[in-house]
């Protein structure tokens, strides 16, 4: 009796390392977001989106703590549709609480907490770059309270609080929807109320393509993303502290990596075969479709099943950000193609490999998770830009907004032209 | 029987791991600080502060296994000021000596000095980015010979080696105080006795800013050191495998994020309010705050004072910047303000949230460090500049010295302005 | 009985998780080739490196899924020269098997896979710096498949795979001989093939010094690798979930981190006393030597002489890159110096600390691992040179290969000078 108890104390304390260490990972995410993005906008508008990046990851922490987490995991929700809200962070888990609970409570439930909270910067973290080089910092700030404290949280507990989608059967292991869905459909509402960047559409509609100022960071912010992804996906499991469990961290590992490999071979061969060229933003940003395509179910699939989800990830987003580019969605970084094509693509491949899947319930939590979140955040857009205005000036673009809302440059002496180079 | 030592040597594996990872963040602490430094300097000084930041690190190990270690962790003290020194680094725990040892041995030697020597190169990267653009590099590495041999590792021992200091009942979980305001008490030396650089103050006085020549690369550097801080905190618990400090752990987590966030937040706010711009280096110098604020004590807070505890240092530092530019103290980065103004902040927090806590031993630890590092280093740097001088000359400056001390250029392409710039 | 059953669980649970962070730590490595590499080279050809790490990394995955792994632990091998292939990932272990097995099987076989495939994207990250500036993209590529499914398998299970080499008794306890000399030889090949770049050698034989032109990236990269190497080494010990193993653990991660130290601090003065100056590139390229030379036996020796073992490493590292500049043999990161120079000390210095090894098997794995991955590579080189041709023309290297092979620049709005700079 002594011993068992010593195992279920062992096992809550790896349990609970393991989602510390994941959170971790999923964490430091938040950097990838922001090397990436600074390294696919101009030299001009890069303090402001690294204020941005930094900043969200705060207010995300912040409102989570404050409401979010209680709002997509109540204690006692009031409905499935409806979770109730209230305050404050609650108590962790006693040794009594837990040798009594017969396996159910298995981790620390700030280890959950942290897990959850690197989530939800990880969603607003999406649309940052979407809205880049032309977007108040203060508006899109303002933003980031309200999805992070209460759009993000409400459809996160339809799934995995235990709301109406996951009643239906919806799948959704990591979060295609949940996380990379939401971030990308409420970055589609900001886009299209913002309207693209001035030079970004001649006057006879050709597009102009503006090229990232520094592809090396937007190259290690890949990477950090890809590390990261291990406990984005590999945490998901929730539990490693068995045979069946750690197998099954392993094949999460094994298939996360399996479809951004697949992801970068597909993009690439899509890009040399379209554009004539080796197009390394196209690389990169299929790495992180493969790793989106797979978010939703990194479980079920052999690792050449998940590679193969990643490829076609890798495909869907070449094609995609051409796509928007003519529809005048001017996204300087291709999130809604990555997180948002790519992101329903993974939640419908679920079908491929999980038996437990229906393609029904699948389109339903799609569209679920698209229209509310759009519908919400095209209402908050509005409501920011009635306010307080969510667009900076032609004359600050022209500058940069890096002048007008940070007062500083980011490479003081490396770009000598003028101001509105 | 053979179920309780199976148990005792996996908990000693799981226990020895969460610092072996610990320490791996830590150390990546290292590739934050030269990052964020190389950040906030200009083009000209680059490489030799990435110079000086690979190399102390190398010198902190060396010196460390040296002697550092066993000053601070002395087997058999001499008495409670000194510790005496031994050379050579002991066996590690076999396990025989585990299992008699009743729980009072449950992690590996050599885990626990991988986990203290990455802490003594973090105080000392804290110096380097103080004394950055003028002083010489070889002065600097005989400086940190002295620093992480012996200055560091005798207050250590006071505190964390069960010196007179943890006898007062001194509080410091993971080294506000140890670690922090140590490192910035001997940058504040060393600036003092280097003087401000060339152009930092006009002829009456007034301030010029030196703006830093790569934001991206001083946000990456705040997000890698952000991330470090998981394992600086997490770690200092010193045991994961029960149940209590698994959730002590996790709060760890917890609160280390929640105060960084709130010291992000608060800087913001702060910057925009004083400055009228929402200034990027402020609020990264904000994030740092928060963490080195709780870092002395990140356990006893619930998660919303630990983000207010981290708010106040926001603000704190970008008081303490401004003034410390005003005092002609001269640092580029903010160090002191960071790691010392915070940290006295941090030392006397504790007293919010834990009952152990005393005023007058926080006060007593907070003084006793303070003095016994500066003036040591003080002497330290003043023999220094007599025996070698500490500091470049004018024309060197002028150049740059990366030019004088490394003999290369860290951006060759991007700066094409003369020598000198 | 059902506690020893539970505790067999938590083990391969600790063994696994120890297993996938050490892997996600090594993949990490990929970072941090491709940042090094970006620092090291022109910033006309920084995309190219870029696209190639991306895409190396990729290939890797797929290739030794595909075949490599198989090849090099083959279920049942035709004999100690020759694996035999099979294509297909093998299931996992059921909780019967592994309670059945009585200790054997103590970790998730796919753990093993995800630990392993990342090994042999290392391998050929080595390849990728040593050719770049004039390399084809797509030659490139094509070597990856054969290195990645074929080459590197090949004599990896010669050692590791329980092939004849390590019948032998040739030890090489995480890769200085399989990993490093492999990458560095084949790397070797193919600037043999290639030739040095247009302008690295003067009309007279004199030589030309090419800077790098991002040190804060290649000092970065240098940080990645390190961290990285931490799970290189210490997840080669293959578990962790006892005392002694977490000993042995422990002290893998000291030694590692004593030899790059060592690495760092004896490459600095070598390149003061030779060049006159802190020469940074020598110091990032000493720390890299320390780790190659340890990884071969990072467990026998105390910290110490690891510091020893690892200084070596950095002093030959710096003679070896000016003997190979003097040879011709143009490497622009110094790569075949760093992994394949210093990997023959490391395989070499065994003996140093292990009693089990013999100079003579030393001697015969590293020959042995040096002709087969030479003659290999050069047919294979030498293949695509005569299919597809392997190097740009001259116009293309003039211009920069990012223009040619991925149509566009890195650092467009940093360098304003013509193409062809």
């Amino acid at each position: 009796m002594e011993a068992l108890n010593k195992i279920t104390e062992l096992s809550y304390a790896l349990d609970t390392f393991y989602f510390l260490m994941s959170g971790a990972l999923v964490m430091w995410m938040a950097a990838g977001f922001a090397m990436l993005e600074a390294g696919l906008v101009r030299a001009k508008n890069t303090t402001e989106i690294l204020t941005k990046n930094v900043a969200l990851f705060a207010i995300a922490c912040i409102m989570y703590m404050l409401c979010g987490y209680n709002i997509m995991y109540p204690g006692e929700a009031v409905n499935s549709v409806w979770p109730g809200i209230s305050f404050l962070l609650g108590d962790d888990n006693t040794v009594e609480a837990v040798l009594g609970s017969k396996g159910d409570t298995y981790y620390s439930s700030l280890s959950d907490f942290f897990f959850q909270v690197v989530f939800v910067a990880t969603a607003m973290s999406i649309v940052s770059g979407a809205v880049a080089e032309r977007m108040k910092l203060w508006a899109f700030l303002a933003f980031a309270v309200v999805m992070t404290g209460f759009i993000y949280p409400m459809q996160g507990y339809w799934k995995w609080g235990g709301g109406f989608l996951d009643g239906l059967g919806f799948l959704d292991f990591a979060g295609s929807g949940v996380v990379h869905l939401c971030g990308a459909t409420a970055a589609l509402a900001g886009v299209i109320v913002l309207g693209a960047r001035k030079g970004k559409y001649g006057p006879n509609g050709e597009v102009h393509p503006i090229p990232g100022c520094n592809m090396p960071l937007a190259t290690l912010g890949t990477f950090i993303l890809w590390l990261g992804w291990f406990g984005f996906n590999g945490g998901s499991e929730l539990k490693i502290s068995d045979i069946g469990e750690a197998n099954a961290v392993a094949m999460v590992f094994v298939n996360t990596n399996a479809a951004a490999a697949g992801g970068v071979f597909a993009a690439l061969i899509t890009a040399q075969i379209m554009f004539g060229k080796a197009d390394l933003s196209m690389t990169l940003n299929g790495a992180l479709a493969g790793l989106v395509a797979i978010t939703a179910e990194p479980l079920t699939p052999t690792p050449m099943v998940a590679t193969i989800i990643g490829a076609v990830g890798g495909v869907i987003v070449v094609f995609s950000i051409v796509f928007m580019a003519k529809l005048k969605i001017d996204d300087p970084v291709g999130a809604i193609s990555v997180h948002g094509i790519v992101g329903m693509w993974g939640l419908l491949a679920v079908c491929l490999s999980n038996d437990d899947a229906t393609l029904k319930a699948q389109l339903i939590g799609l569209v679920t998770i698209f229209i509310f979140v759009f519908l919400c955040s095209l209402l908050v857009w509005y409501i920011l830009k009635m306010v307080m205005g969510i667009r900076v000036s032609e004359e600050e673009e022209y500058q940069g907004v890096d002048y007008s809302e940070c007062g500083m440059e980011a490479y003081p002496e490396f770009t000598d032209a003028p101001k509105g180079n």
